[in-house]
């Protein structure tokens, strides 16, 4: 791996498995890519929510609109520039505003790993 | 750990080690946390750089200004909503513009430690 430029162009956008709202996500670099960490971007339609047991350590930064994280520590909402952090084992629901959301992710390990092992 | 957010008001500044530029970072979550990544916000006053040769994986997300970042792979300029992906072992000058930078990043595994270790 050598140093690398990542923009949202680069993510190939699907949905986000085990769901049906209007949540996508794009793997920009993962298990494909020789390194531990997970890096990409997330999309959220207006008022689309998912809950989640996440496996590993997601770092959630917004970008633009507002996502709430619900979990057994309360609630949190996050804006432009701010993150979430979601240690592995947490149980959450996840959700964005009226005006949806675009989110950039960090994971480690690849979570794509972890949802299949 | 429980799910937690953090903004860049939660990071205290101090100068990045080994440098004289004007360049800050504050660890949000680090070491001290019992997780295995760390997780903080930067700050580049205008023109500054430093060169570092990096020990960790150091995923770098501008939210303000601009970046760029010189290495055996080229030379990379991103700015807000875009990340600079620096696997470990890399060599590079990372740089802020004439208008500074703010940048929030993660490194996998604690970047302080693999300084110190």
């Amino acid at each position: 791996m050598t140093v690398r430029k990542i923009t949202i162009a680069d993510a190939a956008f699907e949905p986000s498995p085990g769901q049906d709202a209007d949540i996508q996500q794009g793997n920009v670099i993962d298990q494909r890519h020789g390194g531990p960490v997970t890096i990409g971007y997330g999309r959220y339609g207006a008022n689309q929510r998912i809950d989640e047991h996440i496996k590993v350590d997601d770092i959630m930064l917004i970008l633009e609109g507002q996502i709430t994280v619900s979990s057994d520590a309360g609630t949190e909402t996050a804006g432009p520039g701010e993150i979430i952090y979601m240690p592995k084992g947490s149980s959450l629901s996840i959700g964005a505003g009226a005006e949806g959301a675009v989110t950039a992710y960090v994971t480690y390990p690849h979570w794509q790993e972890a949802i299949d092992g």
